[in-house]
Formats: structure tokens, C-alpha cells, sequence
């Protein structure tokens, strides 16, 4: 069986060089600026301009009854990736700095991990040592502190992890690096019937734990890369499930439509996402008749964010790769780029 | 890979030998008895007994807000087996007739397997030959019949054959074979805000093809036997997913807590079943804290539907199976059994 690999969507180089970073990258906070309102106040975090235009005209088209356009309402899906459409996804994914963080509490129960590689790297704490690692000493890494509980076990791991990490930059929990401008349209669109999805590279059950907290998600509406499980009987003849190192969804690139068919059955209304990664949710959603919502974050604020992709004129080499060609296809199929810097009158809720 | 075979859970001796008796279980009508009321109105196709009064203390002590056993509403799930559970299942699951009739359909479209078997003796009609059909075969027929198409060409051709293929004992459409009591409960528990969901053995697309019209529930709602899909693109450069003959969940016994796992991630409150396959299912449901509400229906009624398992002293041969061993489980367990003889005022809605 192929290992879990919930970060397949990763790229090495940046997990990497950005490693070597985390210090240089924290800063202070940022200035606040005071918010002001959109046209009927529904998404104050924006700034009115064609991405809130193209948002509400998809609400009216297929919400007004008279619409050609008009779905009822329980067929109304939005899909949402989430690392850099929902939350900050550098300098690393969030769940793979989990996984490096978890190594010492899985040593410790393995002990006979402690002189072996890759664990015996991420062990020494030495930055330079770890930039070195390779993709599949990575998966290693995912496997051993993603499987071999049971799913219980997992879930209280994640949370208590959740509730104390922060991010290097902010110094803040990762969860409240979402983006406002993102948790207003999720409310916008659920207020309007839509039912909101996430369908994400990372792991399944990693980002159901914090979903419905954060984003109002419930975790049966979280849709990523998952593994499987096995059912077994406890010596008391209590049952349940450990989390098993075998894939059986890797929610990235074509992955997404193929988990959105496994696990929703039919094809979304509106689609947001921010890479190379999220492409083929946008074409698979952008392929239905009537009206169609397809959205992609671009990072080009680096100030008080990240700026990354096209708007850098970086070539295919970063995480959460939004490439030139991405870009292009959305310019040529009039799919909506949302410019973070330009679009996004704030970004986070503590600004 | 493995082939797709969302009949797992069939027993192949009772398809093989209802194969031969098709002709014989068609049947007149039956006579319709005057519905009563149960207390409230709320279950008015069930007499009243233990399995109402179970129903009606599980939802009272998870909806009050004073009970210890309070749910929130969005914790509240609700499972439900289809086969046998929600409608006949006898004298042959229905994929199954579907996926025999589809055969003249695929040969038609490939040629090349008119002379191979097990097409070949299903083409020819002979209903000796077809019982002698091994599981094996039955797979092929699955993966020939299921596979192969876009979701969307399956979903026309499922939904078309729905509409016109009748059940051969009363002579209307499977849709209409659904038992009544299931219904309202189901529209109970919606009404107390539970997420009702089908967990089956059968095909998840399959299912997910009439269970919005016939049960009210939606398609990401219905957890079943699966198959991947891939993406592709079309000459003209539209996207779509052909279904693969490649098995991503085995929706019986114990697939079915792990496929509650993978696409709702929560233990469900509430867990309906008839057979053997469910079993881990309940125990799955069961293994919650609070209350939990777990239910078995037994076929106990060979006059007004069929009669099998512990009801008629039958060993672990039949499709559906619910074992002496099941039964003895479900008593020692505190679940309850419906008997569909004594606790069904009316099973059908065309009585």
C-alpha cells in the first residue's frame, strides 16, 4: 500500500528553505485599518470592485427565482480549499508543522525511531540537517504521526496541538490566521442556502477537527486527503478505529473532482481556490450549465501577508503554487482573481 | 486493483435460486388496513410497542435540553441500512436485477463479450445456466455493467431504468417497495433535526440516483459501496469522470463504521439495520456515550412481505442474513428488533 501522504500537494523546496526562515519571519503586528462597508454591508472586508461584483451577481443569479439561472436550494454546493483560500498557507502548511512537531511524542513511544532517519534529524532540532530531507522522508514522517492511532486518540492530539501552536510570524494560534474576507463569504453564501465544503489537500481528519470552530464547517462538509481505517474490538469488546497508512484520497489537482464525486455526488456552483492544485475543481465546476462561481486567491501582499505566484513573476517552484498558467487560464476563461493586496480591505479579524 | 463489487455483501445461493423462482413470486395485491394513530400521529404506520416507544425515548432524551443525553443539533446523525432495512431486498437486491439487465445494453456496445462469460449465459436467458454464475462472475457483471461510463451517462442510464423496471412479486416500481414506517421515522428524526443518512452495501452511485425522490435524502448523503472515478479531458476540452472499475469502499460490516468515518467523521446517534452487515455498524453506534438508538428489522412477515432469518430458523444462508447469532446479540445488547409482522400497521404505501 502506498504510505499516506496528505502533503503530496507540498513542495519540498519551500517546506524546506523556509524551515531555515521560521525566525527571520516573525514580525510585528500589522496596522489596523478601519473597516468600511460594501454595498449593503454583506462582505466588509472587501473592497467593492469586480471580485464582489462577480460574488453577488452569482448569489442573484441562482438565488432569485426568476433567474434562468435560479438552483434550488438543496443543490446549492461552494467548494473552498483551504491552504492559502481559507487560511495562511506559508512558510509552511500548517498540518506539516504539526506532523515535524508531533516526531518527539512518537519517538517516545517508539524509541527505536530515535536512530533512525528522517526521525533522527527532525529529532536534532538542526535546521539545516532537515532542509536536506527528501519527499519521501516526509511521507515517513506523515505516516508515522498521522496513523497507527485510533481515530479518538488522533483528534485529541490535533486539538490540544491546535489550541497552543502559533505561527512563527504572528506569534499567533494558527486558527486565527484565516482570512475575514473568506469566513464573509462562507456566511454569505450559507445565508443564502449554500451548503460550503472543504475540499483540501491537507488531511481529512486533521482539518475536521478545527473546521466547524473556524469556519462554521461541520465535519462531514470537510472533504481532503484521507486514509483509510480498520475496525477492530478492544479486549473489552469495545470497538474502533485506527488510523491506517493506507491512501484512500489524495485530494489534490484531479483528486479534488474525483473526492467532490465520492463524497458530495454532485458537481459545485462555486469554487475557490489559489493554486495549481485547485485547478481542475475550478474546470470541473466551471464545466456545469448556468451560472458558475470560480474564484483564485492571489498572495500578492507582502506586506501584510505573502506574495507568491504570478504577481512575483515566480516560476512553478512554490507551495501553493498559483503559476503564470494558471493564471492565463483564468484570464482566458473569465475565471475571477482575487488580488489580496487590492481586493481584501482587511485580512485577518485581529488586524 | 480489485474489481468493483458493490454486491459484497450478496449471498450468491439466494440470487442464484430467486433467479429460477422470479415468475413464481408474482403476486395480487394485498389487502389495505384502515391506518391508526399512534400517540402524537407522529408514527402513524406503526402499532404501538417497544420499537416506537424506543424511538420515541431516544429522541426525547437527545432534543430535550434538560436531558442528560442532550445532543446539539448539529451532532444529531442518523443511519440508516437501505436493503432489507428501508426497502425489499428479496427476492434480489435491486442493483443487482439492474446491473443483469444492463447486460444485452453493454454487449450491444461491445460485441466482443457475446461469446464470453459470464455474458454470454446472461444473454442467454437461462435462468438454470445463470444460477450456476459464481461470485466471480457476478463481479464481472458488476464491473461491466457499473464501470466504464461518465457519472453522468451512469446516472441517466440508472435513473431511466429506475423509472420503468418493476419488482416482480407486486408488479411496481422498486421505488415504490419502500417501507412506509421507515419513512416516517426518517421524517421524524429530520424533524428533530437529525441528518439522515443511508449507509448500504449497495452502490453509493447507484443509490444516490433515486434516494433524494424516494427517501428525501440528498447524494452526499448516501454512504455506499464505491468506486473511484477519473478526470479526464474530453476532445473539446471539457473535463469530466468516468467511473473506474477500482473498489475504494466495501460498504458492509465492518466498511460500514469506517465508511461513516470517511464521509461523515462522527459517530451517529442513531443506527438502523436488518442484517449481519450492519452489525458492526450498530455495535460502532452503540460504543457512544448517551443515549443511542439501535434497531433491527426482522423479516418476520411472510404474507404481507417475506419471512427470513431468526424469524423462520434459518441458518446464515440468506441474503440480508440476519443470523440466530445477530439476533441474540441484538437481545443480550438491549436493541431493539422490529418484528414488521407485529410492529408495522401498514408497510407500503399502495396498501
Amino acid at each position: 500500500m502506498k504510505p499516506i501522504a496528505p502533503s503530496s500537494g507540498i513542495n519540498r523546496r519551500v517546506l524546506l528553505s523556509t524551515l531555515a526562515l521560521l525566525p527571520a519571519l516573525s514580525g510585528a503586528l500589522l496596522p489596523v485599518s478601519a473597516p468600511a462597508q460594501t454595498p449593503g454591508g454583506l462582505l466588509p472586508s472587501w473592497n467593492d470592485g469586480a471580485a464582489t461584483q462577480a460574488i453577488f451577481d452569482f448569489v442573484r443569479a441562482t438565488v432569485d427565482r426568476s433567474s434562468p439561472s435560479y438552483v434550488f436550494p438543496q443543490d446549492r454546493i461552494a467548494v473552498f480549499d483551504q491552504d492559502g483560500t481559507l487560511w495562511v498557507e506559508h512558510p509552511m502548511y500548517t498540518q506539516v508543522v504539526y506532523c515535524l512537531e508531533r516526531v518527539p511524542a512518537v519517538a517516545a513511544k517508539k524509541p527505536e525511531l530515535k536512530n533512525v532517519e528522517p526521525f533522527k534529524t527532525v529529532l536534532s532540532g538542526n535546521r539545516e540537517a532537515m532542509a536536506k530531507l527528501s519527499m519521501r522522508d516526509l511521507e515517513k514522517i506523515l505516516a508515522a504521526t498521522l496513523t497507527g492511532m485510533s481515530v479518538e486518540e488522533f483528534n485529541a492530539e490535533a486539538k490540544k496541538w491546535m489550541e497552543t501552536a502559533k505561527h512563527p510570524r504572528w506569534n499567533r494560534p494558527y486558527t486565527e490566521l484565516v482570512y475575514r474576507p473568506m469566513l464573509e463569504v462562507l456566511s454569505y453564501l450559507r445565508d443564502n442556502a449554500y451548503k460550503t465544503y472543504i475540499v483540501t489537500g491537507g488531511g481529512q481528519d486533521f482539518v475536521r477537527v478545527y473546521a466547524e470552530k473556524v469556519y462554521g464547517i461541520l465535519p462531514e462538509q470537510v472533504i481532503g486527503t484521507a486514509g483509510g481505517t480498520r475496525f477492530a474490538y478492544a479486549s473489552d469488546g469495545k470497538p474502533y478505529l485506527t488510523k491506517e497508512p493506507k491512501l484512500i484520497l489524495n485530494d489534490n489537482n484531479a483528486g479534488k473532482p474525483e473526492g467532490i464525486h465520492l463524497m458530495i455526488g454532485r458537481r459545485p456552483y462555486a469554487a475557490f481556490g489559489n493554486s495549481t492544485g485547485d485547478r481542475q475543481m475550478l474546470e470541473w465546476t466551471a464545466a456545469g450549465a448556468g451560472a458558475r462561481l470560480k474564484m483564485l486567491v492571489l498572495h500578492d501582499d507582502a506586506t501584510r501577508e505573502y506574495a507568491y505566484g504570478p504577481a512575483q513573476g515566480l516560476p512553478d517552484s512554490k507551495v501553493g503554487t498559483f503559476t503564470p498558467a494558471l493564471y492565463d487560464e483564468a484570464k482566458s476563461r473569465g475565471w475571477t482573481v482575487i488580488s489580496m493586496k487590492n481586493d481584501w480591505r482587511r485580512i485577518f479579524a485581529f488586524e
